[in-house]
C-alpha cells in the first residue's frame, strides 16, 4: 500500500500515518520527495484497509498495490485448480457443459430434459428447486420436493446435479442431495450464505453479481475459500448496463482476466446473461473461444410452457445443434467437450475423434 | 399487459397467446389491425409474467402496463404511510435524522457518539453490530455483543435504535433487541432474509441495491409487505456507475419518483452513497430539498480511529453544524426536523426558533 | 506519478523506466524496498501519460497522483471563477436561472416563453436553434433563422441568450449572435468543436457527457481554457445508468465535488437529466441545496405542442411556482436568485424580503 | 406506436391524442377496454416521436413498436450488406482483419507495422493521423502529414487504408486520401460529422459510443445512410461500465444482436475495448466465434515506444501468433480470413487449406 501525503503535510501528520501502519503490524518505508512525502506499507496489508488510512490527517491518497484477495489468487496458487463435480472435472483439459431446465417443474419434464441434454453431450444436470424471483408473486420453485426429484433423476442418469441455494436454512439439505451448490448473482455478497456453503466442503458455483466488480467477485470467493472449501467454480453471467435489448451484458473479457488473476475455474452462463434464446448460441461459442472452462445453459423440453425463463431456454434440438458447433470450436482451440461419458468407460473424446466421440456418447 | 404480435402472425399463434392468458385467469381483448394484431390482457397480470408470453410463437413484444408491485403502490394505498420507529415518526410532517457510528466498536465510543448525535437533533440511533464486509479479512462487527450494547445505550438515552441484519439466523435476536431492522444494499434481493424480516412485524429500513432499478426495489419491499409487515422505510444510498470519485452515485431523483409510485417513506443515506465525509453535507441538504423523509448519517467521535467507514463519517462537531444548516432548509420547505424531543413534550422546532430549539434539545 | 515495479523487476527494467521519465523532462526518485521498487516521477507529468509507462517491461502499475487537468483546477486558480453572460454573473453570490424553450419554434412562442421566464425571475434566455437529435428524421431546429429570432427576442427583453452549437461550421455565427454558447452532452468530447469555441472568447456552457467521468469533463473544459477562453460554465445534466424511469440519472454529488476540484461555476439542468416535468421541481431544489451556481430549465408556453422535449418542459405557471420555492431555499442557504434586475439597480433580494423582492422583479 | 391512456382518461383526452396522431399523417385505431383505452398509431411513426405524445393530457404511457431506424434495418434490407474497402469485402464470406498502429508516428515505423500486419494476414491497414485525446496536452497525431504517409504506405503495399476523421473540416482531405473513414466512439453522435461523411460516399467505420445503446448506434448509422451513403461498417468497441480492470466492457452480445436487427456488417475492436494487450487475443477469438465480420486490432512494432495506446497494442510476433489461432476458429465456423491476397490473384483460403493458405499469403 502506498500513502501519498498532501503537499503541505506536516511531520506530525506523517508520523501519525506511520504509527497507524505500525500498529497494524506492518513495516513502513518513508520517502520524502521535494513536493510530497510518500509512505509505503509493507507486510500483510490485508490487515489494514486503505479507507482506514485515507481518513488520517495529511493524507491525499491511498493506493492499494496488492490484490484484496489471497486464497483465490494466482500468486497463492499458480496452477489452475480443477474442481470435481461428481466425476466431472471443471477447469481441466476438457470443457464442461452444465445444462437443464431453469426450474424443476415436475419429474416427467425433468427426466425428458435430462435425457436430452445428456444425449447431446452435457455432463452435469442443472435445475432450480429454490428460485430467486424478483416478485413475491412469481413461481418460487418446488423447494425440497424439487430438490429430491433432481437428485433422483441425476442418479438414474448417472449425472451429477447442480442447483441453487437461496437460504442458509437450506444449505444442509441442498449439500446432502446435490453434487454442486450454486450461489446466484443476487446473493454473491450474501456473506452469511457464502460462509455457510463454505462450511459444507461441496463444490460451489459462484455467480458474479450483476453489480459486482471482478475484485468483489474474487473476494466473495475468498469468503468460501477461507472457510476451507477450495471447490469454487466462478460463473460469469452478465453485468448490468444501460443496454436494454439484452437482459444483462455478458462481460466475456472477465473470463481471460479472471483466469490471470485467479486459479479458479471460470464458466459462463449465456442464458441468464442475454435473457434471449436467440443469442445463447453465439455467446456460448464466444465464451469457449475466450477461454471459459465450461458453460451453464438452460434447456427446456417446451420453452413456451416453462414456469420461469422460457424466453431464454433452448429446445433440446437447438441445444443439440449448438453442441455440434461448440465441438468444432472446442477442437479448434484444443479443449474438447467433457461429453457424457465422463466416468471414463466409453467416450474417447480427443480432438481428433470429437465427432465420432459425440455420436458414441448419445443415449 | 399488451402483446404485440409479429407482422405475419397466424390465427393459430394468436389463439395460442389468448389461451395462455385465459389459462392464467385473465380476460383477453384482441385488436386486429391492418399490420399487426394486438392483444390486451386484463385482470391481475401479476399472475402472468411478460416473459412467459414473450416466448410464445408469433409474439413480437410484450409490454407491461401495470407496475409489478401492488402493496407498495400508491394506487393501492394513496395516502403516504408513516412508519413509527419507537416514538419517532418517519414519513410524517417532520424529517427524521438517524445517526450514529458505522460499527458499534465498544460501549464507551457508542455512548459518546449517541450523546453527540442526540444533542444535535438526531432522533434515532444507528450502529452496526453485524457488518457486511467485502473482504472476509475485514472487521466483521461485534455481533450479538454489539447488538446488546446498542440496545442498552439506546434505552439509556431514550433513543430508538436501528441496526442491520445480515443473516436469517439473526433476525430473531435483532428483532428482539432493536427498534428497527435494516436490510443492506447487498441483501436487497436476499429474498429469504426479506421474508424473514417480513414475519417480525418490526420496522424495516430497506436500502436500495447498488444496481437495483426502482421497480426491483419496490418489489423487494413487496416481499416484506406481503408477509404482513407494512412498516417499510425505503432508503436510497447510491447506485453503481462508472464515476470513481464517489463510492456510488446518489440517485436523488429516485426520491420524488418513488414518492409518486409508492406510499412508503423514503430516506437517504449520503454517507454510503458518496463514501466521502466532505460531500455528506451537500448531499444531505439536497436530499431534504428533494423531498426525502429523513436521513441516515454516519457520525463517529474520532473518524480516523473508526474500524470501518471512517472516511465517510462526520465528526460530532461537523454533524452539529450540518444539522443547523439542515434546519434552515427544512424550515424553508415547511418540514422541520424531528429533533430529540420527538415525544412532543419539549421542542418547539419552528423555523423561527430553529437555533434556540436546537439548543434546548441538547443533553 | 508513481510507478510500482513488479516483484522481480530487474535493474535494467528499472533503468528503462527511469530513462523514459527523464526523456520526458521529469525528475525521478527511485525507492528500492525489500519487495518492490517504487519510482516517483516529479515535474509536469502532464507531459507523460500513465499508459506510456504502463507498457514498459517490469512495470506492475502506474498511479497518477496529480489531476489530469491544470487550468481548470483549484490548485491553479484557488478562487471561484465568476463568468459573466451579458450582465449576468454565474458563479457569484447570486444564483442564475437560465430558462426558455427547448427549441426555438417560432418568434411568437419564443416571445411568450421569454416574457414568462423573465417575469418569474430567470435572468438568461435559452432556446435551441440547432438541435442534436438521435434520429435524422426528428425536427432538427430552425437553424440560423431560429438563432436570429433568439437574438432579437433576447435583445428586446434585455436578456442575454444562450444556445447550443453543434457544428464547427456554425461557431462563428453563433458566437456573433448569442451571448453564450452551449456544448451539448453528446459533443463534450468533440475536441474539434471544443477548440473552436475556445477560440471565440465567448462564455461557454459545457454540459457533462452522458458517459463522462468528472476527470474527462474537466479535461474537456481544459480544451477550451487552453485556447485562452476562461469563460467556461460547467453543467451537470445527468449520466447514463441502468435506471429507466428517468431519462438519465442526475449526479448531484458532482456539484460539490467539482466545486472542490475546480474554480469553474457549475450549474444543473434538471430538465434533460430527468426527462420528466414532474421531477424537475424537486431536482431544481436539490441542485440549489447541493451548492449549484444556477439552473438550466426548459419552459414552454404549451408543452404538449412542443416540437421537442415537451415531456420535460414546465408550463410558465409551473415555472413560476417553482421559482417561488427556489427563492425560499436560496435564501435559506444565503444565495438569493439573480432575478431579472441583475444589473443591481433594483432588486433587494434578501432572505427576509424574498417574496416582495420577487414581486418587485416582475415585468 | 401504442398509446396507453390513464385509467380515468376522458373522451376529450382521447380525442386530443387522436388528433395529434392524425395531424402527423398517421392512421389511428382506438380500442376502449373496461379499464383503459388503448390507441394504436399506424403508418410511418418515424414522423411522430413518442415523447410528443407522452406529454399529452390523459396519456399514461407510449410504447414504440417499430424500431426507430429504417434504412439500417433488416426489414428494409433483408440480405446482409457487403461493404467494399478498396478490394476487400467486409461482411461477406470471409473475415476481414484491419490492423496497424494506433497513431501514425512516422513513415519508417508505419512501413514496418504495415509490412508485418500484411505478412500475417491483415487485409486493411489502419493508422491514426488525427487523434481524439482526452487531454489537450496529449499527442494529437501528425494530422494531414500523417494522413499522407498512411496513404503512401497503403498504396506501396497494395493495402486499403482506414483512418479516423475528427472534424468536419477534415472530411474532404480524409475522403480523398483514405479508402475508409472512421468515426470514433466519442463522435458517434456528432451529427454534423455524420452528415458530412455521409455526403462523401466513402466506406465509413462507425464505432459504437461508450454509452450508446444499440438503438442509438443504428440511428447514428441512419444519419449516414440517409445522406445516400450505404457503405457503413459498424464497430463494437466496448461500452462503459463500473468495471475498472478493463478500459471498457466489450459487449460481444451486440454482435449477433445487431446482425439480427440490421443488414450492416459488424466488426469488433478488442484493443480499445479492453485497453490491455494481454486480453486482445482472447477477445479477438471470441468476437469471431460470436459472428463478427472482422476485427480492428492495434499492432505496433515496439509498443513501449508508442506515442499512444502502447499498452493495448500487440507486437508483430504476437499478432502473427494470434492470426494463426484465429484461422483455426475461422475455419471451424466456416468463414476463413480474408488474408492478404484480397485482390484475388493468389490465396486460396478455404477452411481445408487454412494453414498453407496463410503461409502462401506471406510477404
Amino acid at each position: 500500500m502506498i500513502i501519498v501525503m498532501l503537499p503541505g503535510a506536516t511531520h506530525r501528520e506523517v508520523d501519525g500515518v506511520v504509527a497507524r501502519i505500525e500498529a497494524a503490524g506492518l513495516r513502513v518505508h518513508v520517502s520524502r520527495g521535494e513536493e510530497r512525502t510518500i509512505i509505503g506499507a509493507v507486510g500483510d496489508v490485508r490487515r489494514l484497509e486503505p479507507e482506514a488510512l485515507q481518513v488520517l490527517p495529511g493524507v491525499e491518497r491511498v493506493v492499494r498495490i496488492l490484490h484484496p484477495f489471497k486464497l483465490a489468487s494466482r500468486e497463492w496458487h499458480p496452477e489452475p485448480s480443477v474442481v470435481k463435480v461428481g466425476d466431472v472435472e471443471v477447469g481441466g483439459d476438457r470443457l464442461a457443459v452444465i445444462a437443464g431446465p431453469c426450474s424443476v417443474e415436475g419429474e416427467e419434464m425433468l427426466v425428458e430434459a435430462a435425457k436430452a441434454v445428456k444425449a447431446h453431450g452435457a455432463s452435469i444436470l442443472r435445475g432450480g428447486a429454490f428460485k430467486p424471483r424478483t416478485s413475491p408473486y412469481s413461481f418460487q420453485g418446488l423447494g425440497v420436493e424439487g430438490l429430491r426429484m433432481l437428485a433422483k433423476v441425476g442418479k438414474s442418469l448417472n449425472m451429477p446435479v447442480a442447483t441453487e441455494v437461496l437460504s442458509e436454512e437450506h444449505v444442509g439439505i441442498v449439500a446432502e442431495l446435490a453434487d454442486c451448490l450454486q450461489i446466484g448473482a443476487r446473493n454473491m455478497q450474501n456473506f452469511a450464505l457464502l460462509q455457510e456453503v463454505g462450511r459444507t466442503g461441496k463444490p460451489v458455483i459462484l455467480k458474479r453479481g450483476l453489480m459486482s466488480s471482478v475484485d468483489e467477485w474474487l473476494q466473495a470467493a475468498e469468503y468460501i475459500l477461507s472457510e476451507g472449501n477450495h471447490k469454487v467454480i466462478l460463473c460469469e453471467r452478465g453485468i448490468r448496463t444501460f443496454e436494454t435489448y439484452t437482459r444483462n451484458t455478458l462481460d466475456l473479457s472477465a473470463v481471460p482476466l479472471v483466469k490471470k488473476l485467479s486459479h479458479l475455474p471460470v464458466i459462463v452462463d449465456p442464458s441468464h446473461a442475454t435473457g434471449r434464446a436467440d443469442l445463447v448460441g453465439a455467446m456460448s461459442k464466444a465464451a469457449i473461444a475466450a477461454g471459459a472452462d465450461g458453460l451453464l445453459i438452460e434447456v427446456h423440453p417446451d420453452p413456451p410452457k416453462a414456469l420461469s425463463d422460457g424466453q431464454q431456454s433452448l429446445r433440446p434440438d437447438e441445444f443439440g445443434r449448438l453442441m455440434g458447433e461448440l465441438e468444432r470450436i472446442a477442437s479448434a482451440i484444443g479443449r474438447p467437450l467433457t461429453g457424457v461419458c465422463h466416468s471414463g468407460s466409453g467416450r474417447q473424446n480427443s480432438g481428433r475423434q470429437a465427432g465420432s466421440g459425440r455420436a458414441a456418447g448419445m443415449v
